[in-house]
């Protein structure tokens, strides 16, 4: 096991150091369109006047609408940010309350928080407080995880709490670490595993500026481990970035995904325009 | 095979003593948002009130109720901690006899009863019987193993037959063992699975105060082995415990999830008050 | 290949003698509660005083009805055993003619026959005859083959076309071998599988008196090669059995098994009783 | 690769000569019973009587309808034979305007065509046409490939086209060839899989007279790569022959299946009488 | 891995260039018949007529509609080609608002870029850049690749923004390449990935003229990383090509496919007439 010492040497502890920030929920949603169609110009403007209470402040709340390319994620996807789950689940609630809602079918959905995995410090702390001769999860251990975390969390606020990047296109999916039988990324030391993330975000640092990049944890609340957002201008950066990182060895032999999804950003405000066929520009 | 002699050395005997509790059923439900809409306060006052005798008692006898994030689970979780399957049938029936059900839809269930694995206890017997010459599923056998379980039985009682904690957050999936064609869980000597889950549990201990774990067996019952209820005041702990347990042997290389559900208590009580679209505090 | 000559020594014909019995159906119904709550007493009395001339004859012609715990089976079980696949088809068409049928709609089924794997006999049989360099499926072969089917279908007659055990509790799964890259049942020689199946026979009959085991066949009619059916008067007996059998070489590593189901015995009698949501006792 | 040079001697061509014949629809219907309770027989009659034109020369053009056991495949199959696909689509499109297609929605459906793959000729063939120097896909090798495939065409058109069997039962799964990571199907050379689909070929043979199998291949068209149809005035027959080949090499090692469904013939003349609730004798 | 220096020798950069084209959109989609039969012939006219200003044009933008044989695609496919996303959305939003998309719901969809993979050229790109010691990523790397896809851009515009081939047969289907524990396309050599693509492409330029094949690349965008359609004027065509490629060792070993679809092209002109029954020659 990659916690027990091997010959004279110790093995690292194995768990990255990880934050949290964000709660996130993505939803997407069929649009009953024949229902929609059956309603008079007036009856749509009612809907949407009386749903514009809560549809109204969601953008500047941090909620993004997207509309989807084909049907596997719907017409609609909506990506909420929040300080808690509560906000989330609170959201959830107002939505579902409003009459735009009776023409709204939930299709998929994905529950996660914003995650930094911290690798690099993690091995760094880990290594060092080996040399002090300080043992995992004791109090002194404790207390020097803690004090890295709080200096990160502190550093990495920005990109905890991020505000959803404007770009016009966004590509999700949610993926896991491969755990088979002979290839399992959770028994690798954890030095092997901060190399070839090391690896993996230099590709990511050279479509810096080109595509926006958040990675969510869903370990404990989803299907998968993470969910990742990509988000840019043009969607061929994210067939070509994701096909490079294929490449990569984390991704090539220990990377598993589930479905990709990819929309236009429909501002809230132009919610209206969408419906009546117009992608806003 | 693990239960047949190796060499000069026999095996211990491969079934680890297992002790059940409660009967459980989560029922996982869509509310009909839309349905509900129409109806005017009123009626909807009425449909409570109709549902009222069946709902009120719910909580006193061992039914906690859960607003879900996404859609996964459905709008509802209710999970209910019943003396046997005959009271949880019951409860599903009563339930579907109140006027409320005609809004909702199951999505997902299930069954399970709580499940106390006496690992530690169960190699400890099996030694001291092997080395007293008693063989296996012999009456002496089994008089020093009814013994064992009745002592456990009565001095786990509370852990048995538990009250569903009141932490505002529930984390709940089904796991399997895995029995792969390298990987099997099942041919493993018990001692080595012994070892396994003892350093396992340790890291259970380091998260108690934080987290309450109730494990549930569903072999016979549902399609995984085992359910698990993660129950917590912060939700992120899910997250953290799961993913330090990731990284432990038993987990890493045996374990096989299934879908994870996140859920914020709502108390039967105030039922009434989600339905208006207000999230309990 | 196991049917191939291995240096000196041929190896036994690799096809086990099986006897088949009773055609079984399962029918997996949800009910529509919202319907039939919309019908008042009377509407209901006449729903089911018109299926009352299908209903009532069903338990003596080999039908029980069980109430299913959670959602995966619906709310309602139907084990159908006749004599022949018309008779089950006819049956479908029956119940699909009532009046309550209405309220019924189908979730899953399953359709088999009774089956019993004469692996003893077969190697005892195939080793006789190889001694006496009978050659497989040469016409003295099948006469051999057919004389002990005979025999064994006589003498197990009431296995085989079994009457339902009036336990009030079910568990039903189907099952599979294994025929994995590595590990593959139906590569073994046949006296291994008949060592493992004698072993795994030997855990069953500890069992029994507390719990009737009926095996069905599903090669060619549905999607596993074999469904179990489970009955006691004890539903924790279903996990204690099934969990001590896991460790069993034959299902540790040989069994791949589907959807577990568990339900309450509910005379046909008082079905009407259950429809106004009072459990059976 | 199985195509490469080895050593001194060169692999044969590894494609199996493969003649096509009818195109085959399976068309599995779920039958709505609660619509149809609700018309009276006057009505029930005009349905028929109206459908009458498109049902009834079905038979002659061969088309043979099942009544199904369980419900995967819903209550109704329809194997149709037809010349091209062109005659497949018309008469999906001509059932489809039926009023009785009002009572009928689509549960499963496959895709294919006759298929009779010709190993032993191939392997004959290739073999020659290597000992004269012929190289695979040159004029020469065409040539003669395609007047082996035309003689052979003639001598099977009778299988290539065949007329629908009689019998009472079918059973019908689809399935692939194992391209698995260790054993694959299309990695081995083409003499291996001659030899082991003639001793599959040699069991089926033992079964003649009573089941009739008909190969249809789907590479291309629906999701596995072969369909089969097992005809039999014994239903058991094809659960006996299924199990006995599944220890034969080439299904035990190299096949995956997917769902088994089993059906009764019905007449069409007497669908109007299954839909009265009566099985056809 | 594939990327760092063995030995004395490094190895090639892993990541093969490939330009893409057009957007591509394909809808499958289910026809409600039951609700077009009850429409009387002049209000079909009056849906059809609506509609039309909308349905005509698609075809000379690059629309072709495919009546499909079996249930999974539904009853119709559209395939759309486009300059960009935002197209292809609007075609999507200006469906979805006539009045036909009443009778109409989605089944599957599929979204994807044209795409060429220039292995060849990367190859030997690569190997010359190397020689003269440029490394990946490299401005001077960065500005010979651009250099390069600029050129082969242009040399290859007919095959990125083609045409939709008036071909009567259309087959679909998604595919990915292996990332087995054992068996990786993702760490292979690019110089072996080429040999097998190479041998690959040979077999397809023999079935020239008689087969169009269209790939189309869907990582970022959708469930699989490539999606395939094939046009032929033999449906049997699609049959043999595939087969004849499944023993070639880049599908043999490498290639999981999904679902297969096929189907018959029917004008866009010709809808109306598809949707009386009749199927346009």
């Amino acid at each position: 096991m990659a916690s027990s010492p091997r010959g004279a040497e110790r093995a690292l502890y194995p768990v990255p150091l990880t934050l949290e920030g964000s709660s996130v929920l993505h939803q997407m949603l069929r649009f009953r369109w024949s229902e929609w169609r059956k309603c008079a110009p007036a009856a749509r403007r009612e809907v949407l006047g009386q749903s514009a209470p809560v549809l109204q402040p969601l953008e500047s709340a941090q909620t993004a609408a997207y509309s989807m390319l084909g049907h596997k994620a719907g017409d609609l996807m909506l990506i909420h940010f929040r300080d808690s789950f509560d906000a989330l689940k609170q959201v959830e609630l107002d939505l579902a309350s409003t009459p735009l809602w009776d023409f709204v079918e939930p299709v998929r959905s994905y529950v996660s928080v914003v995650e930094l995995g911290l690798y690099e410090s993690s091995v760094k702390l880990f290594r060092s407080l080996q040399e002090r001769g300080i043992d995992p999860n004791t109090p002194e251990w404790n207390k020097e995880v803690e004090a890295t975390m709080e200096r990160q969390r502190e550093a990495m606020k920005g990109r905890l709490y991020p505000e959803i990047p404007k770009a016009r296109y966004v590509s999700f999916y949610p993926m896991d670490r491969r755990r088979g039988e002979e290839k399992n990324w959770y028994t690798l030391p954890i030095e092997e595993r901060q190399r070839q993330m090391d690896l993996h975000g230099m590709i990511g640092r050279r479509w810096a500026g080109k595509v926006r990049q958040i990675i969510t944890g869903s370990i404990g609340f989803d299907d998968w481990e993470w969910g990742v957002d990509l988000f840019a201008d043009d969607p061929l950066v994210f067939k070509r970035l994701i096909y490079e990182m294929r490449f990569d060895e984390v991704s090539a032999v220990y990377a598993l995904f589930g479905s990709f999804v990819v929309g236009v950003r429909c501002p809230v405000s132009q919610l209206g325009e969408l419906l009546e066929g117009k992608l806003p520009r």
